[in-house]
């Protein structure tokens, strides 16, 4: 079986499962326990904060939080912040930040605003700084978008926008850039989302990276854990497998940066042009490839690949409980329905092989030859 | 080492985590992607949610979401209900409830009410019914106290509290009752907060058992996982774990009450008299015994037993991050602060063998004397 759905989530690394597995075994004590075997994990979290935070922020600047996922990292950013005025954002965001801002009118909290993409998935910055004013409380842009795979410069558009407004607080969802692509924030970004799951950890962990300088209020409240800001007893474990996982995965980075884009490039380059159109830019992330075949159905290619041992997705996993047919990010980049409605998601992970990517072009081929051929 | 704080948690069961490993190294998958290999993990998710509600509560009438603990579970029935009058609790409750209430009134939801408690730490029921009125939109009881173990018969509370005021949505913290005392939840129960962790589980899994015909709103929203009602996406290894480690404790709740009812009965008998006194009662839950060494800090005698191979609690291990030095729980019981500072909580878990109830008599005694002597 060769799996290349990796954007809606990865294989967890079993090196970091396995080191990890002492804090289930032997070290499975709570950490707000007064005893030295509680306070010792307090330091192994302390740890955790810190070697996932490194890599990609300035330790004296900012700080880490743990969460249970993603979402609820995009959740209590946007929840906490948006709270008056207006909030902004854009079309490509993942649905943990889109229908979070819709919910904010529903909740009176501020006027959502979605700024349009360019035709590559990443967000038009000029309408985008078009829709902040003195009003504007919140901004929120995706680091990478999830289902084509643009990269948005989150560092120069956060200047951009508190040129324009100091006082928004800048909020990035970093979940399809952190541990994949190359960069630091700056301290224009107040917070960023990530989450493990996507890059060799396991489901239910995530973090929100904030500015230390800001005051975030607690979404979950109880026992005070995460200096208050995140209560509920600490997923040890988890966390410690997420950092391992990390350390894998940044230890590797600019190297399965570099293969992953030449696999993208042969993937694309063997796939039939009159069956599929490339929806992703060069300049996206190498870890994702987003093609249309249009006029098909992508709902049925991706069955016809699974059942020749081909995991891909379409459009995003994580709306797939939705009922809306059409990926409304593909729609946002400007394509039509007819594009919208063939979408395959190929994603990548650094177990992705050369073997599997020549593989893959196999059946993507065969299988959108024969669709066409019975569609006609 | 004899670990006797499995109030804060519990190791979790190996065999669970053996069993459910294949849900990390072979069946990975994102329950969201649309292909069978996906499709087949809602299948696992809905044998697990089966199995976990089953033994508590009759599948026609309850469901069950899945959440990333008990606090989560906690603040999202409070903060999706008690929107409007007043809100009434109990002073007995962890702090996941306690702090949720009180920032009920910062928010401007509702007003907050708290019911002081019996000397065995049970809630005042009168007192607690006088509080209800017809601007009441929410109670929340919890089933068993997590400091003194009093169990609160909450199916009686809800009836009463429903012929008082039919259109309030009761909810109850079943954290440590779940998996450790029998019951059945009764129809004016709306919701119920369980946690994986206290039972054999991994932190990090927790649910929010409710009425089918309750509409819930999400708390953490995105793709709309869950039905809609809590986005991100599902842990499936550590729901599957939470399943098998519930597993084995309902298939032997009984004897492990009646056992370590007994147990907790040996060790009071073999404390000694002239240093501690007892706060849990007979009535309460067998799997916790505090009592208070009158005059001594609970801290020092915590530190004490940790040096002599004896993990116990004080107080809520989850609330220890707060500057609060004396249990509100204990104080609310009518002891005096010079109580509250000596408290002790032994709580016990099916693994706790006789031989440990023995050699944690013998430390307790030593160090409890040793203390007193070293005080004079």
């Amino acid at each position: 079986m060769i799996y290349m759905d990796n954007a809606a989530t990865t294989k967890p690394s079993l090196t970091a499962f396995e080191r990890a597995r002492e804090y289930v075994t032997e070290y499975f004590f709570n950490p707000s326990g007064m005893y030295r075997e509680g306070f010792a994990l307090q330091g192994e979290l302390k740890k955790a904060r810190s070697a996932l935070l490194a890599p990609v922020a300035n330790e004296t600047a900012f700080e880490l939080i743990f969460t249970s996922c993603g979402t609820e990292a995009d959740n209590q950013a946007i929840f906490s912040f948006a709270r008056r005025g207006n909030a902004v954002t854009t079309e490509g965001e993942h649905s943990a930040v889109l229908a979070s801002f819709a919910e904010l009118k529903n909740r009176g909290y501020a006027e959502p605003r979605f700024a349009p993409l360019n035709a590559d998935g990443s967000v038009n910055v000029e309408k985008l700084l078009a829709l902040v004013d003195e009003k504007t409380s919140f901004v929120s842009v995706m680091h990478v978008n999830n289902e084509i795979g643009a990269i948005n410069d989150i560092n120069a558009i956060a200047k951009l926008v508190k040129q324009k407004n100091p006082r928004v607080i800048f909020h990035s969802d970093g979940v399809q850039a952190y541990g994949k692509i190359p960069f630091k924030l700056c301290k224009e970004v107040d917070l960023y989302s990530v989450s493990a799951h996507k890059i060799g950890g396991l489901k239910g962990v995530g973090a929100l990276i904030k500015r230390k300088s800001l005051v975030l209020p607690a979404y979950l409240i109880g026992g005070g854990q995460e200096t208050g800001r995140r209560s509920g007893t600490e997923n040890v474990f988890g966390i410690k497998q997420f950092e391992y996982a990390a350390e894998e995965k940044f230890a590797t980075l600019q190297a399965d940066y570099e293969r992953l884009k030449a696999y993208r490039e042969t993937l694309w380059e063997g796939l039939d042009k009159d069956v599929y159109t490339r929806l992703s830019s060069e300049t996206g992330t190498p870890y994702i490839l987003s093609v249309a075949a249009s006029g098909l159905r992508g709902e049925i290619l991706l069955h016809m690949a699974d059942d020749k041992g081909l995991i891909v997705g379409t459009g995003s996993a994580c709306s797939s409980n939705s009922k809306n047919r059409y990926s409304k990010v593909v729609l946002a980049c400007g394509h039509d329905e007819k594009t919208a409605d063939g979408v395959l998601r190929i994603s990548f992970s650094p177990q992705t092989t050369a073997e599997e990517v020549a593989q893959a072009i196999g059946i993507l081929n065969e299988i959108g030859r024969d669709l066409s051929r019975r569609m006609k």
